[in-house]
């Protein structure tokens, strides 16, 4: 593998509130999940990394969530399939009007949060998400975790289904993600991401929290905007992966 | 005048709440003015609204409006022109996904409430609305009151502007609509309101409130959706305008 | 059994919006659960629902939910036990304030919607809404259904538990609500909601759906006012219980 | 002069977005001006900003604002005065239940951003917010500043209206603060700020942006959490005042 991905989370601030630097961060990644309003990302926020994106060639993803401000999108929401349906496909056509009118386009869907954990097992809110990028882009490449049972039902639908691996979380023996709960949830040591990275990208393989050796097929790597000292996490995943003769590109 | 767009607003519930019959409405109607989330409208509103409004042929109007939902974006909101280009461009773009997926377009804008009102003169606020529109499409017919400043400001800017009457409101001596805070702001006589819009459609005549005979110049004529009786004033205009050879169609 | 409560929800508008019309049921009901803001009600209809149960000597209850206006509280949000003990003490809290303002008081606690499902039988978040009742004042009285792991918790930290059953809601042999998703799970038909409070208030009976007899103790009944003709449902069922020479009085 | 408070703003955070370090705030200050969850604040904020404060001795406030969590309360609202009254004893009685749950009481009512510019001037604001107060306690103190509207409707009412001045705005020279809109609206010079503090202190004078020198009878002075460096301008009007003998204690 010679190419990878490098995608993070941006435009997670609402109103007065910022989570990240957005404009440090896209400076260093090669695609950006773009918050659409539901759970973070008010209009002003979603413009300005819109056009940061594609002043800075970076793919604009849609990183559409439950519709839970209070929660940060990262509570379980029991929406019907037809709510949620319609609640991502609300915030995919709101995206839509920024990237345009700043010069881009949205290029990939990325799911946040308790949706993103959701869909990966969850049939119908899977199948809901899946339909709604479907009616909104039947050619739009949908971003997860392999294995997933959304990303399953994403390229049974004819929509390009895209792996991405965490560099910034800990993997469950299984191949999944650490709960947030746990205290293994989150890596913060950028030295031992990098090292992750590359090794990921030479070998396939990611080290789960237990010493596992993990086979993992990712074209793109994930560092989460809100993960403490994200932004130096993410520059030496870049310096790493440039190093080791990764070219960072997206899949868009 | 021998052709007359009858609008009215539609998809202005929020979750389990209601306003009006939005079925009933587009069954009578010409033109739908759909609202898009922030003063009211939730998705799964907002397409259904879309497909009934497809279903019945009747054009798709973006009713954007302040983000105030314990308001119904009947309040003024002192928005900077940025923040209110950005927030109209958010809610046009949330539109034209549920119009687009349901075989529609979104075939113009007219702002609510407040939104409505402030935009009439001020010239801020007004400007702001039309750089979103602008943005959106450039070629979006607006539709407002005549003398309003930021039809002139959308007219300027190249955009379509189309000028509405209001069958279920009243007038002032000058034009202007009552305030709601007024008793008089009102009109509930489905009768009344029927003649009154023929009278429109025939002479360009509007009775205000103190008996003032006002020239108006309107290709459209609202009913709001929320007013009491709004199905029966919707029907007795139709029933008339239709009884006195006006054809009944929208101007997209 | 001759004194039995008659509650429902009132104050489930929210701005503009209305479910019912609260002014009449007041005048039937002797519990008001009054919504607090979260999935429902807004301050202005909070304190006109106070004004109208004080008045009319109407207990009033704090009908608290989750926050999710979009979906009127009628979804499960996996919440951690710490944000729900705020987030129900937030809202008893801004009750109390119009309670008193109106020369009444907060009288009892009775959960709204996916809420009131949930901590039927899910522990940390019955014993997160016990946490912010006892809180909030350790002498309150709370409503629920017998058998529920809340009312359990509520009697363990010595709140006053009070039984209530459902006059418009089908029960399972099993003598839970059938889920609002099922068709039989509403009853519309007042003459036999009016027989069945009476068989409950005399015999300590309620049918089941498939024809099971149900030993229910109750000293409340209930009914949703969101129920399509839930007015009528209200006074047929005030009609029967007095005319069977029935007390109603709330348990407050 | 030798006692004066020193008030900031905390719990303006909201889910997972933070703006300032509340617990090493409220290590400063005397009195705590705790958002109610309208333009700021979730439950669980409020209830460790209060919990922190009871455990400091700061004094607790109710920092009550519009229902604009999109603009941080900084955008003016047009509320009828019943909306506004019932808005803002919504939050009066929320903060209650936080502060005496951890064991405290609400202190004291200064309300926030675009409210607090408001009902310097707005009779009509002005005297919702009176009646709000004047409701939920017809003995707290008021915080505002000398020659608001607001503050002299609420001595009218019988509430102990209390004199503030900002350490951290420019004044106008008719003792109005600059707009937030102009450059010269924030002090961000720890020294500047600390000799401001003791000149009122001593001299009961604030130099105005033009060098006008204000006579200014202030019993308490604010620091904006949100301005950038906050922490550094209240521990450094905290140093400077005690190192002058000034003693700081809440007015309450």
């Amino acid at each position: 593998m010679t190419v990878l991905d490098l995608n993070c989370d941006v435009a997670e601030g609402f109103g007065a509130w910022r989570i990240a630097d957005d404009d440090a961060l896209l400076e260093v990644v090669s695609s950006a999940n773009i918050a659409c309003g539901f759970h973070a990302g008010d209009p002003a926020t979603m413009r300005r990394a819109c056009a940061t994106a594609v002043a800075q060639g970076v793919a604009i993803g849609a990183h559409v969530g439950y519709r839970d401000l209070a929660g940060f999108g990262r509570r379980h929401l029991d929406l019907t399939p037809t709510e949620l349906t319609d609640d991502v496909l609300y915030q995919l056509g709101a995206l839509r009007a920024f990237a345009e009118a700043e010069g881009g386009r949205v290029g990939y869907v990325k799911p946040h949060g308790a949706l993103y954990g959701a869909i990966g097992s969850d049939e119908a809110q899977a199948g809901a998400v899946v339909e709604a990028v479907r009616q909104f882009d039947d050619t739009l490449p949908v971003l997860g975790m392999p294995g997933s049972r959304w990303l399953a039902l994403a390229a049974a639908a004819g929509l390009p289904a895209v792996h991405e691996a965490f560099l910034d979380r800990g993997y469950t023996p299984q191949g999944r993600l650490v709960s947030r709960r746990s205290p293994d949830a989150l890596l913060s040591d950028p030295e031992l991401v990098a090292r992750r990275c590359v090794r990921l990208a030479e070998a396939g393989e990611i080290v789960a929290v237990d010493g596992t050796v993990l086979a993992v097929d990712a074209r793109s790597v994930c560092v989460h905007s809100d993960t403490p000292g994200s932004l130096e996490l993410a520059r030496a995943a870049r310096a790493a992966l440039t190093g080791a003769g990764v070219t960072l590109r997206s899949f868009v």
